[in-house]
């Protein structure tokens, strides 16, 4: 086992989830894989981490003699930090974020703790990869995803591209007798979605609230995640962990000179 | 009052941190300022979104007619949301969140629930701007910060400089015998946490964790917002809510197709 890589997989709709076990189960095949995922589902957690409260972490007895499993209680980034700094006692070569039951592209990248995960990961120096289907089903079908997952997976632990490389991969929803095109790197697209809170009252008559909302992509352009997943193909967008507008800078400069 | 704008104010330290108290103090005299802002501190929280469990929301009672106050249980970026949608009748002319009780300069912008409030604004087309002292103290010193977030703001308010703007401001903690030196457009510098997870037993033998850590800037480019900050003065860094790693791109399209 010396020479396989050692690979983390971690996710935010938690560790029972249909898309973790399949990732899991992809990745064995590659190397020595340890889990470190949430214990309870942690959608739209973004890049959070725990600093008000406590975070438990147990290992979980498995029987299959494959990967190493931990369930926490705390943010999907709480997971790599954990991973990273209490359980395991190598860099891994890889980390692998999902397999999200739902898209991530566009500005679902800012939300999501699939991809919030994935960027820890390449902060810290590990190629990192966020892999989501546009299905949000449980019984959500992988098969396609699965050689794509593995190809991808291949390219990357063969040919090292950069060290703090993170992938944010949406694979389109499977559909019947028509087959994904292939795969596109893309822009992230302009989009954004308009809440529509649902309000309830409770026995008690007091008001709250439920998020929910509508996507809206008004993004024209041929190059975005958003254009290719409309025509079945796998997005893949590099994901940056410098904010800075940099176009704005020097305007901004100027701006505040005057 | 028909020609002053209206502003919204947010944070991550919660509606009775000094930050956000002295910042509605601030804003009162420049517009109609209406607060929605957690009912408790939310640190860490970054973009995170409420999901899995409802939201609640109420009209704080406040007797000095100026501002409005709402307080709310959910994260900072709930509260922008739901401030938009729910609560506001016309769209805020600015945004304004904090002033956070201590720095969110470099990686520290990817953890902020302060400045991912900010980016929420910027993201539905309000100018939007997230303000940080450089103190954690309750009794952190707001005199400089006041006299500059002043500045700052009537050079936004009389100057549209683009819709979605959105800067992360830092302002260095205030020591006796030394100014600020004055305001500088930055990039996010290179940096991140070293990780020292504090382990603890609880009363039945069971392992919890604390996350704690020291942070590590190894940037040395003179551009930086951590570089300004050690040199006493203000950074601004605008912040994109694409984050695509445009560099990457035509080296990854090559890489792919192989």
């Amino acid at each position: 086992m010396a020479n396989r890589p050692l690979i983390l997989v971690v996710n935010d709709d938690g560790i029972e989830s249909p898309g973790i076990r399949k990732l899991i189960s992809i990745m064995n095949d590659f190397g020595d894989v340890i889990v470190v995922a949430p214990d309870s589902p942690k959608s739209g957690m973004s890049h959070a981490i725990t600093l008000d409260s406590i975070i438990r972490c147990k290992k979980l007895p498995r029987n299959d003699n494959l990967q190493i499993e931990y369930s926490c209680t705390g943010t999907p980034v709480d997971c790599v930090k954990l991973a990273l700094n209490k359980i395991l006692n190598k860099k891994p070569d890889l980390c692998v974020s999902g397999i999200n039951h739902g898209s991530n592209s566009s500005i679902n990248t800012i939300y999501s703790g699939t991809i919030a995960a994935a960027i820890e990961a390449s902060i810290e120096g590990i190629p990192s990869i966020g892999f989501s289907l546009l299905d949000h089903s449980i019984d959500a079908n992988f098969e396609e995803s699965d050689y794509f997952i593995r190809k991808i997976i291949k390219k990357i632990l063969n040919n090292k591209i950069q060290r703090n490389l993170c992938l944010n991969i949406n694979i389109p929803k499977s559909i019947p007798n028509k087959k994904i095109m292939g795969i596109k790197i893309c822009k992230q697209a302009n989009s954004k979605w308009i809440e529509e809170f649902e309000e309830r009252y409770d026995s008690r008559g007091e008001k709250y609230y439920w998020l929910t909302g509508k996507f809206i992509c008004n993004d024209d352009r041929i190059n975005t995640d958003e254009y290719a997943l409309t025509n079945h193909y796998i997005s893949v967008v590099p994901v940056n962990t410098d904010f800075t507008d940099i176009n704005l800078m020097s305007k901004l400069t100027s701006f505040f000179s005057e």
